[in-house]
Formats: structure tokens, C-alpha cells, sequence
């Protein structure tokens, strides 16, 4: 007798690199009965069949999450809500909803208002990605070996929780649970400032004169490049990262400017003391990343 | 007939990450009849021993140009003037002497006054690197498909800018000269502005309480991650390029700080269209980049 999956029917709400990246985990696991994609744009559609990622496409949300067990919002934070409103009325008693928004607190807000009783939310986010954006640059292997942040709810049912767990422990995940404000601090420092700065340097290095900025791009191996790296995001999803942990980045880019000002100061007083020993404190940092197996 | 090697005798002036890789494409390509390395400290002169990349090793600056055809400095750029001092009485007529150095100007200075005439500077910048120091971490593919950046004087001698661009096409790198003030503006944007930015924010998060540094640790692959392998850099070596390039460092974190200010702003302000349109600019960036083939 054949495991009977983990979801009977499966359906995504957006379907970019995150999405198509848990649908091809789901298809290699065998989790899902069936999946359904819904998006707005018909390329994306038409890319989810033909990579073979969904069984039915549309772009309707009633027709998206009619008789789905599990319904993953896998969208840019600022559509959330009216997502969530949309959908609330079409949803099966007992579905659970998840979502992989890298802000948890406003996501929360958005999507838990609007959901009947009976329908069990669990907020999630997967700690990876990649440059590329869109369902052609998914791939199941994505998830493996990186953490994956729960933020369930007061009332979030446990076996609903239970069942999405267990969903990203087959995509190869570390799972971690925690607070939605504690979530969106941790991340603030982690990932959002990085980025907000990978996104300002290489934005700094735009504005220069077209010869220079040639040479940039030639010379850009000597340390410029990783930014880029980073700064090659996608620009909507970080926009509304970025619209949606406005307290929590604004703080940590705060202390950030502080520190910088004073590296600046050290600088132009000519101070070597205080950069090397800053330079020596932050080679340890490291130390501890590749300790902790993260590097 | 076995082929001339290019140097007879090769010293090197300190022998770290760079200096030893260097001596390891000699050895490879048998480009040094034999090389004698000089550095203060009994360990390093006993791992270069024990790793077969100097013949000979030696505390003593006199002893190890005597001879020499070719003279690496290879070592932190406040040492540089003192070991010109220390070296000039010693050099044998027709040397050549070149560097390392991330910074050109200031090096230059630093060298250049004190060498006797007859005797040959040909400054020399190779762009690559990694977070590791010391001889044990060189290694002689360190250089191959990376930039070397040469920066001849109006009087520096033809013939030795060509033995040491020959060295440096051996080692694999493409080989681009510059105008030394030319040279550290565009370094300040692509090496010196990425790494001081690196160190600012692995500083920033060093200061967090305890716990918080555990998971910012724990957590660091969205983003944070490539922030300190940057940051793990050499100390030394960093103190003294801020400390050389002080005057194109501080303009271009001007800019960026602006930048950054902007930034801070639209965010603070629920600017997302700006946010956007930014974003959207630094992936265009990053294409550039892949078709330049740095990626």
C-alpha cells in the first residue's frame, strides 16, 4: 500500500523561486495529491506546467484554494491581505494556511484577521534563496541544511503545525521556533540590514560617472562583487521587507550608522589603534560562524 | 638546455598570504634560480623552510637583498619605508624591486625616495586575496584569472616593468596599468569602501547582548554570512590601507553614507516606490558584472 501524502491537495499563492522551489519538494517527496498554482501573470502559469510543478494552473483565487488542505502564500508581503481577504470565503474547514514572508509580526497582521474559524494559520519562514527570482529558479535542494523559522500563534492548532513541520523537514530544514517581534529583530540584523547596505553600496557605485563605473564592474573581485551578489535580489519582495520591519531595521541601521561614524572618525584622525582592534574583534565573529557550521 | 629562470635570485620581504603564493608560482614555473625569504618572526621563516617555498630564510634585511635580482616587499604598508631604508644600502645595482601593496600612492612614497638610482621600482597591486594569513594559506593558483594592477613611474625602466609583468602573466592574471591616484580611487569603491562596510556591520553585531550575538551566529546565512568572511580579512593589512588611502576612502564613504541616509529616509517614510526603483538599478549591476565575466 502507497504512503498516503502528506497534503491532499496542495495550492501556492505566488509561485517564484520559494514556491516552485516547496512544490518540486513536494513532487519528489510525494506529498502532495495534487498541487495547484495560482498566479497572475500567464507566463508564470504556463512555466509551472510546463516545468511540470503543478497539475492545474489558474489565476482565481476561489478556484486556487477550493477543497485545499494546504495553502501556501508564497507572494510579496504587501499583496498578503488582500490575499487573505480573498480567499477567506473559499476556504475548505480545517485547511491549514502557511506562508514564507521574510517579516513575520506584519504578516501576521495582514493574513490572521481575515481568516475564518476552523482554518489553522502557520506563519513560516524558510532561511533561503538565491539572486534569481521566478519558478525556472527553484529547485527542490534549496531548503537543505538551512533553517527554517516557525512563528506559530497562541491558538495555532498543533497538528496543524505538526503537519507543516513536517512538510520542511522533508525539504532537508533545521526547524526553530520563535516570538514573531523576537523573529523580525533577529532577522532585521541578520539579513535585512546586509541587505539594505548591499543594496546601497552598489546603488553608490551606480551613481558614479560611466568610466569609473566600468572599472568598478572590472575591478569588482576585490570585495564589491559579493555585494552585488546580494544587491541583485528582487526588488519588490525587499521592497516590502523592507515596508514591513520598518522599526526593527531602522534600529539596527541606527547602530549601524554609529559604528560607521565612528570607524570614519578613527579614519581621518588617522586612530590605526581602534580599526585594528575593531578588524581583530570582527575576524572572531567569523570564527564563531565556522564553528557553528554556518560558513 | 634548460631555460634561464626569469630571476636568479628572488628575496622576499615579508611572505605572508600573498608573498607565499607568489613563491609558490616560482616554484612551479621555476621562474627563481633560488629565493630567500626575510621576516621577523622564527615561525614564519621556519613554515617557509618547511614548506619548501624559500631555500633559504633570514631576519636580516641586508642579508636577504644581497644579491637579489628581484626584491618583493610583501609585508603590512606602514613597514614599507622603514624596510626601504633598511634595504636601500644593501641592493645590488640593477635590482628590481616591487610590492603588493592595496594602496599605491602612499606606498610609493613610502618606497620610492629612498632607492639608489640603478635600481629599478615597479609597483604592483595583484587583486586577490582571501580571508586567510600567514604562508601556510598561499597557494599558487591565488592569482590565475584575477587583475594585476601595475603602476609605473614617468622613469621606471622598461625592461623591468617587462620581467615583472612577465612574473604576473606566469601566475595567470590579466595584467592592466594604471596611473597610481587612479588606482586607489578605484580600489576605494571596489575593495576598500566593501570591506570597511564589512567590518562596520560585523562590529555592529558583536555589540549585541550575548544571546542575541548567538543567533545573528546561528542565522547568518541570509545574508550576514558574506559580510564576515569579508571581515575576517587581515587586521594589519586593513588598519593600513584605511591608514593610506585615507583621503579616497572618506570621499567615497561620503557618498555612501548620503546614500544611505536617503535610504533611511524612504524607509522611514514608506517610500517603496524609491525603494523599488533602487533595487531594480543594483540587479542591473550585478548583470554587468556576470557579463563581464567577474561573476
Amino acid at each position: 500500500m502507497a504512503d498516503q501524502p502528506l497534503f491532499n491537495r496542495v495550492a501556492f499563492i505566488g509561485i517564484g523561486l520559494i514556491g516552485s522551489s516547496m512544490a518540486r519538494v513536494m513532487r519528489r517527496d510525494n506529498l502532495a495529491g495534487s498541487i495547484i498554482a495560482c498566479a497572475r501573470r500567464q507566463e508564470t502559469l504556463d512555466a509551472c506546467l510546463r516545468l511540470g510543478i503543478a497539475d492545474e494552473v489558474t489565476s482565481d483565487y476561489a478556484t486556487a484554494v477550493k477543497n485545499a488542505d494546504l495553502i501556501v502564500i508564497a507572494s510579496p508581503i504587501s499583496t498578503n491581505e488582500s490575499i487573505a481577504k480573498a480567499i477567506a470565503p473559499h476556504l475548505k474547514a480545517g485547511a491549514i494556511i502557511t506562508d514564507v514572508g521574510s517579516v513575520k509580526q506584519a504578516v501576521i497582521a495582514a493574513i490572521a484577521p481575515h481568516l475564518p474559524a476552523g482554518v489553522h494559520f502557520v506563519p513560516a519562514h524558510p532561511l533561503a534563496g538565491t539572486e534569481h527570482s521566478g519558478p525556472e529558479s527553484g529547485f527542490a535542494e534549496l531548503f537543505q541544511g538551512r533553517w527554517c523559522i516557525l512563528t506559530p500563534l497562541p491558538n495555532t492548532d498543533s497538528a496543524a503545525l505538526e503537519k507543516v513541520t513536517m512538510f520542511w523537514r522533508k525539504a532537508g530544514s533545521n526547524i526553530e521556533t520563535m516570538q514573531p517581534d523576537h523573529h523580525d529583530k533577529v532577522l532585521a540584523i541578520t539579513s535585512h540590514l546586509p541587505h539594505l547596505i548591499a543594496f546601497t553600496i552598489v546603488g553608490t557605485a551606480d551613481d558614479l560617472a560611466e568610466d569609473l563605473k566600468q572599472e568598478v564592474i572590472q575591478y569588482s573581485a576585490s570585495g564589491f562583487r559579493d555585494f552585488t551578489r546580494i544587491a541583485a535580489s528582487d526588488p519588490v519582495m525587499w521592497r516590502d521587507i523592507f515596508m514591513n520591519n520598518r522599526e526593527a531595521v531602522l534600529e539596527v541601521l541606527q547602530r549601524f550608522t554609529e559604528d560607521l561614524t565612528a570607524l570614519q572618525r578613527a579614519i581621518r584622525r588617522g586612530d590605526g589603534e581602534s580599526l585594528e582592534k575593531l578588524f581583530s574583534r570582527t575576524r572572531a565573529i567569523r570564527r564563531s560562524i565556522i564553528d557553528a557550521k554556518q560558513a
